[in-house]
């Protein structure tokens, strides 16, 4: 039986399962596959590269179905027409993550897209409530790539009790499969959004080793911090930091932040041209605490079915979860 | 409908609901009121107090259901005369947190006494359950007091996977509503422990005031560290730290932790004597994330019944957790 609710009804899809805006992981591709397996795909918007949003955007053209295109919201303030071009391919939502969303709200809202917003905390849900969101993303530190400090099994009863109905809830951080989805429905989210889960798939636009790494992760090897953002000369705003695949170069500056900002030049150069070389024992696979259970490269379709299918089975009682 | 699993029929209990042995706060009197609700009630060991341990144990002489006691395993290995004591009350279980189970598991196991292992990560689970473990609590970094820092919605599927069945999981840490049961029990744990959530309870040993901060705090308002711990000249060893709610004294030494341990002869002095008055500015209340969701100091019996029945009406679907 498949889960419906407020979330499908508002977003148009079959199932309540996200992908989540990774950067440039998420590409066309991968936003189509998750779209026509039923959820709810979500181009990245990255950090503000034009072209490639252009590209990415017209490749969606002929994709019926609903999708939405993800920013970074502080990146986005720098390049705000990069809006114009994400809202022109007729997204169904655009999602905000990481800044304050009402700069960019009323557009999003008048060209009839729904807002989307990732928060981290009570003050960012208050903040995105009042833009207007039409949906919000609780996300956990548990989380691949950028994230905050609160994690997933706090921070989404407390947005959950926060939205009060008003808006569904999506839980977001250190989720990959059925279990994780059923367990968030009874928390009280409407949906899950994964990142991690959808990298490692064979429509996902990273590197074919930057998954294999994922698959061979255990729980546990991934880190949050800056060491990574520095390492490229990114400054993100507090109180946000990233969560990666523990490598040789994050254990070597982890307790070093210091001597690697006042060193930030040559690091930057080095960490560039190993980046280039794929080499990833210096550059970053940004991963999530799903990773320990990440095990295989599937098509994005078979990935969305085993997760309805896993938490249907559970939600009806016909797959032992530990109550009889 | 009550949920009954593996868990509720090897300790005996009506719901898969278990009292976390918190140190001087899980008393006799608690220990009792969550096991005639029909939890399971685990008293605290704490750290050694020979005294205290005998005048508990005893007043639990004429309670006829089952309930357990917890020690301090490191602890514990100083004084292991004290585990006598316990067996002597004719526990169901006794329940082994923050070390090697294995000195302690045969003299247990031949009581007739199960054993409960608290984990926080997959190697303390294989060692568990090499030395006989019949439970395995998997213990989130959101928890109260000592823990580790991986977090519940990462430690629970894991140690589910890793106990494969041979024996129930129990999810700890950020829980304290029927709506953590419910999520816990499709993640496959089979019940919960809950410490924090008992703390603002009528029976629980502890200060009003600290009860009544638990009420007051928001979620996100506790802080892990090892700032408590050392203002008490107590060095737990590695990995483990302490969540408490954060106060005056947390904040200022938080980040300072190298001069606190220079200073420590005289902070100990001035942190006994604020303890002994009460002082919760600088005193410890040792708290989990969960501290947001409790706003009341019931009776335990009604925690229970509030938990289960919550728990029971999402699982039955009898009230709205979003999935239609």
């Amino acid at each position: 039986m498949p889960i419906t609710n407020d979330l499908t009804a508002l977003l148009g899809i079959r199932h309540p399962l996200m992908l989540a805006p990774m950067d440039t992981i998420s590409g066309s591709r991968l936003t189509r596959a998750v779209g026509e397996a039923g959820g709810f795909g979500i181009l990245g918007g990255g950090y503000g590269d034009r072209a490639r949003l252009e590209a990415e955007t017209a490749k969606l053209k002929d994709f019926a179905g609903p999708f939405g295109v993800g920013f970074i919201t502080w990146s986005l303030a720098k390049k705000p027409e990069l809006l114009d071009i994400a809202l022109k391919a007729n997204p169904r939502a655009i999602m905000l993550s990481f800044g304050d969303p009402k700069p960019f709200a009323p557009r999003i809202k008048s060209s009839g897209a729904l807002l989307i917003c990732q928060v981290q905390d009570e003050a960012m849900a208050r903040q995105a409530l009042e833009a207007g969101a039409d949906v919000l993303i609780a996300q956990g530190t548990e989380a691949g790539g950028h994230g905050a400090s609160r994690t997933t099994i706090d921070i989404v009863p407390a947005i959950v009790d926060l939205a009060a109905g008003r808006v569904p809830v999506v839980a977001a951080g250190g989720l990959a499969d059925g279990r994780g989805l059923a367990a968030m429905l009874m928390l009280g989210a409407s949906g899950v959004l994964m990142g991690t889960r959808f990298y490692a798939s064979i429509e996902a636009d990273g590197a074919d080793e930057a998954k294999r790494l994922i698959c061979a992760a255990n729980s546990g090897e991934t880190v949050r911090g800056v060491v990574f953002d520095w390492s490229r000369k990114l400054l993100w705003p507090a109180p946000f930091t990233a969560r990666s695949l523990i490598n040789a170069h994050v254990r070597t500056w982890t307790g070093r932040e210091i001597e690697l900002m006042q060193r930030a030049d040559q690091v930057a150069v080095d960490y560039a041209a190993a980046k280039a070389a794929g080499n990833f024992d210096v550059a970053a696979v940004f991963a999530g605490e799903s990773a320990g259970l990440i095990h295989d490269i599937p098509p994005a379709a078979e990935i969305v079915d085993r997760i309805v299918t896993e938490a249907d089975q559970i939600l009806s009682g016909k797959r032992n979860s530990s109550a009889a």
